[in-house]
């Protein structure tokens, strides 16, 4: 008998080549070969010396991995600094931090619902919050994208113990949530509500504190966020933040916090040093935002679909997966490198070029980068699709 | 209305107080305080200067992250190079890095089952394969552990398609997997074999190639590795190791690979220069298992209940979960640190101390780590444990 465990693949790989929705990894060099409008840098921060700096000097102080769980030895003074930083600026009474965002998002969710207890999920959130309802044993109701009345409803409909979860800043068509009317449908329910702030840390808020911030809901009782330490603040890793009950909680009782690694120190020193950037030139936010206006206003004029944006993240329609990533390597070849978004990225089977609008993009870089996503533009992109 | 969401954590908090099991964050300095035999450094490599210095060396390179998603901009050279290494060293075809095992696992089981497959999973796995097989939407067989019986037999009750999975190294006793008697277990059903060899990898096999090396698995048809780059390594992170249509199978499908951030460059940087450093002094993979041996020994010899080590990890039996705690402490306030592990972080509900035994410590420093453990032993530790 043949021992051929993974022959299934094989097929796997031909149906995804036939749907022209194969992936490939292309690394990069170390310097920047394009005009970059793909990336998550959106505070131009991860290349910032001090950053860098701050990143290479953790490593030799404090060694290149912290060595074990955040339980064991896995728990430095950096990590305590970093933590106690996040949580000041973002407006929270306490902070913990994992290895990425993706663990983070797993851990609250697991930890702050269980079986019996009901999730109420927008269904545009990102794949990590849904892995997050996968795992944890709850009751998940997934509801029409940005609409609090459908959560209002889902949480009437359930009576018990309830927790509303949902990305600030949606990352595929860079649309925010609404998270005050989200906060008005858990207050009778009685529903905590935790906010994936990853793509709204660093660009939304006063000085960059956040979308929870912005909203007037940064340290509220019922209040949770999620952010990554990988996009505005240039590094790698995740936190929590909320009520410091809620962390105690998390130390305790959140499996990808106990049986994972910490954070490695040069991660967490980058983070630091990346808000004290931020902190001293709060700027960058606003300017974040403008670079985001002005790629919308231009691209539309030039009769292309895009939604307008709410934070950094601007997302332009594309007539198929097949002419998006035909699109994305056109703006490539012509020296701007831009997202492509195509299923299953994508929510609703819709793919896009996502544009990046980093605070550290010059005018002349922003002329560039539309002229060439205009220049390389289907046919059919600006017509045939209504956002 | 009261608005009062987590009242209902005050509760657990106080059953967990009155279980006497309750954890808390330490966060230690940057200096050794005590003898280190609690962390992960199984070959001592986390803060050899050619570590650090490769770590600090890539972040001032490539910048303190990677920026985005390893599909988008979150790829370098860097990660192709330390994927290449990966491979070769451990003696595979392809390999694929995660920003930590706990992805690799979610990545692996995830993508390699699904729906109508089975998972044969051992009850001593670690907490992200349990997570993985709950994510998979597979059917998952949990057999007794160290059962290659219970194994074919789950595999012959199922028929269609089917992973086992096991721990090489089981993180709690330390015992290893009987890895030949798995894989012919495999055959017959045409089932696939995933091993993880986080607590393997620059401990077991010729150099430290991992557990699959040394049962002569590593490459072969439908064998997958994971494997962390936290421990032996020194560093941050994870990774799967197989055919290189499984790898393009995981870049195609993986979620927590296509929706996370790259690993950041310092961490990839330091894992490399580990890896630099085991090939060149492979004699440490050899000094990690005889200084587990030696502690095996000595601490059996005065009395304690421990496993015998299969790897660098000793595990000494405690008589209660308090017991364990106040051991813990004993040995810390003496001077060596050492693990402390204890519901839920264990399979059996048994509590125990856990020693790790690294490549770098000094017989003096063994014998001084055996006269703490002893002196600091509950009294019953001795007796009323069979292991």
């Amino acid at each position: 008998m043949p021992f051929t465990p993974f022959d299934w693949i094989d097929d796997e790989a031909r149906r995804r080549a036939a749907a022209g929705l194969v992936r490939t990894v292309r690394p990069r060099g170390a310097r920047p070969e394009s005009l970059d409008l793909a990336s998550n840098d959106y505070l131009g921060l991860t290349r910032h010396p001090e950053v860098t700096a701050a990143a290479a000097a953790a490593a030799h102080r404090w060694g290149a991995g912290s060595t074990g769980s955040r339980l064991v030895t896995g728990s430095t003074a950096l990590h305590a600094d970093l933590e106690r930083d996040l949580a000041d600026f973002c407006g929270f009474e306490a902070a913990l931090v994992f290895s990425s965002g993706y663990a983070a998002n797993l851990a609250a969710l697991t930890a702050l619902s269980g079986r019996g207890s009901l999730i109420v999920s927008d269904a545009g959130n990102h794949a990590s919050i849904v892995d997050g309802c996968r795992l944890s044993r709850a009751e998940t109701a997934v509801v029409a994208h940005a609409d609090p009345e459908a959560v209002a409803k889902a949480l009437r409909a359930h009576g018990g113990r309830a927790l509303v979860v949902t990305d600030s800043v949606f990352s595929v068509d860079g649309d925010a949530a609404a998270l005050p009317d989200l906060a008005e449908a858990c207050r009778p329910a009685n529903a905590a509500l935790l906010v994936d702030d990853a793509h709204g840390l660093g660009v939304l808020g006063e000085g960059g504190r956040g979308a929870l911030a912005a909203a007037g809901l940064a340290g509220r009782d019922g209040v949770v966020a999620t952010l990554t330490l990988s996009k505005s603040l240039g590094s790698q890793g995740g936190a929590v933040l909320g009520p410091a009950r809620v962390i105690e909680h998390l130390v305790n009782t959140a499996r990808t916090f106990i049986f994972d690694t910490g954070l490695a120190p040069a991660a967490a020193g980058g983070a630091l040093g990346a808000l004290g950037v931020l902190r001293r030139e709060p700027e960058r936010a606003a300017r974040a935002r403008q670079v985001a206006a002005a790629l919308h206003t231009r691209l539309t004029a030039a009769g292309l679909t895009a939604v307008r944006p709410d934070a950094a993240v601007v997302s332009v329609r594309a007539p198929s997966a097949d002419a998006a990533v035909r699109w994305a390597a056109d703006c490539r070849a012509a020296g701007t490198a831009v997202g492509c978004f195509r299923p299953p990225s994508v929510p609703d089977g819709v793919s896009r070029l996502r544009l990046t609008a980093r605070a550290d993009l010059t005018e002349e870089q922003i002329t560039t980068a539309v002229a060439t996503v205009v220049a390389t533009a289907p046919r059919q992109a600006g017509t045939d699709l209504s956002g």
